[in-house]
């Protein structure tokens, strides 16, 4: 559920040095130089991320969704409510309150689904995933510079929202198959 | 499918300037400044990728995995056949090349399941997933600075490996929610 750590001494790569490119508010850069499992070194560019966390909230039979302009892609998404961690927050509670500020929504209880990250290849991102169930609804208070729109759907245009492109990022496509899945076996996780 | 793009007039921003700040051999690193729906500004950090491809391919009821130490996470980790395109490459090719040089599988019918944005918030990353059916195996050839160990699991171990966080990467745990539905209503596609 959360990811856990190991070692394969056939694949362990050892940092021999790290330089630092770019210290911003949410990310920073760097590039690590590596020695490789056959003693070659490599170069490694390397973002780093807070942490952020995801909700899947089922309200009334509907999958609560925010659309959100998104500079990256020169687009908006339809996500699931979602957030980064604050300096020191514990996941948990920062899923709850992302949840209210981006929504209003309130919850009587939240579990976690699974912690992943987003880009191994490039980027140190862990995404908590949590379920939120026995909303209630409330005022949003989203962040100063952040401009959002709710929409509720149901699975079946959820589904449709996935198979159209419309919902295209990874948190809220896995949110919509593991909702799918707990239709057809009661059990959101897998 | 494939992402769509749309527009809200109420969300969108306006980009008002871009300053560039890294160009690496992977990604690239540059500051937007954008104008918000009321008329502010802010700042925005966002790293420019070229794309990747990753496979779902299952082979004798087992999916093929990769090990592969991942620096960003300073860890391995195990993860679907997956790698970053070459430019102009057509992503259906990336993806039987990479299945191919990873795991040395070749497959006779291949077909997207999903195209999606792994961190809309600070990342262009766009990985196209595909799902490769009639697989015969051959011999492996990976890049010159990878170094990868096959797995090939059951449905049972995947799910238990997504449960212990040995499997902890967001492409990964689509495949194998993908795949377990697969097992219940038939097709993988939600």
């Amino acid at each position: 559920m959360k990811p856990i750590s190991y070692s394969n001494p056939k694949l362990d790569e050892v940092t021999v040095s790290t330089k630092p490119v770019f210290e911003g508010n949410i990310i920073s850069l760097q590039i690590d130089t590596v020695k490789l499992p056959d003693g070659g070194t490599a170069s490694r560019e390397i973002v780093r991320h807070p942490g952020a966390v995801a909700v899947l909230a089922i309200h009334d039979d509907k999958i609560i969704l925010v659309d959100q302009y998104r500079q990256a892609m020169g687009r908006c998404e339809l996500e699931i409510p979602a957030g980064k961690l604050e300096k020191g927050e514990d996941p948990l509670e920062a899923a709850k309150r992302e949840l209210q500020e981006e929504t209003g929504y309130t919850c009587q209880q939240i579990r976690l689904l699974h912690s992943f990250y987003t880009s191994p290849g490039f980027a140190d991102e862990l995404i908590h995933l949590y379920v939120a169930e026995g909303l209630e609804s409330g005022e949003a208070v989203p962040d100063e510079d952040e401009f959002l729109e709710l929409y509720e759907l149901t699975l079946q245009e959820a589904l449709e929202a996935v198979k159209s492109g419309r919902i295209s990022d990874a948190k809220t496509i896995m949110a919509v198959y593991a909702w799918k899945l707990q239709q057809l076996t009661g059990e959101f996780r897998i």
